[in-house]
């Protein structure tokens, strides 16, 4: 019997977020989980393609979807390292995805500010795990473009 | 001098949600528009792209930023079928697009009902034209589902 924690999966979206701190994307990464393996990868590529949708969640949804050869997402969950924009939970509204884990919440831009009931009524939805990790990276981020 | 009408535009629009009605898609279609010239078009992929993401507008905002090299549409206005939703009017806000026009509204999964303020305090918003046309082609292809 293999043993799986939140925390495993947080880590590797953190090793997204990572990715993207060193491509010089705000960093935000993502994973999505079925059946308790990684079937989506992903993180925030707005700058590397010119295109404001491609959140880390956006390209982790449709990866997965891909992945699955099925555009709902019911038995998934996603791990993100920054709790999701409007669009994104717009975007995992529609998925009807199973749980969505996020670590850092974004008081400015995070959904819960434009309306906390955005994702879809089945979504379980779980906060907190590795949220310093997550916060730090996006704080030396911000800090390392101002200097 | 060429004379330009708002209608020309959403015409252009409703002639992509036909396309997307022809397809077996939800008939939503868009275009950008940029200094008087379409330069993006799209419709309602999401089921040929298997993907919850691939609206119309989410299409057209990667295409038409593709085209300007630019993730920004500030100077652009977007000429859509159907009245958003969330996620579409989340990456409408990120690309501080300057106008949308949208012709039928949709009480259900229009992003009125999410959060009327959820477009960037910059984007003007006009509805209403050719809503009966746009609003009779969603009609008809939610009868010929049901028959």
């Amino acid at each position: 019997m293999e043993l799986y924690t939140h925390e495993y999966f947080m880590n590797e979206a953190l090793k997204q977020a990572k990715f993207a701190f060193e491509e010089g994307e705000i960093p935000v990464g993502a994973v999505v989980v079925s059946k308790n393996r990684i079937i989506a990868r992903a993180y925030n590529q707005t700058e590397r393609l010119n295109d404001v949708t491609a959140h880390a969640e956006m390209l982790a949804i449709t990866a997965a979807a891909n992945y699955l050869g099925a555009k709902y997402l019911i038995d998934c969950r996603l791990y993100v390292t920054l709790e999701p924009c409007a669009m994104c939970a717009g975007a995992l509204f529609w998925s009807q995805i199973g749980e969505v884990h996020f670590a850092a919440s974004d008081p400015k831009r995070g959904f819960r500010q434009n309306n906390p009931n955005m994702l879809h009524p089945k979504t379980q939805v779980f906060v907190g795990s590795m949220a310093e990790e997550a916060e730090t990276l996006v704080r030396d981020f911000f800090k390392k473009l101002r200097d």
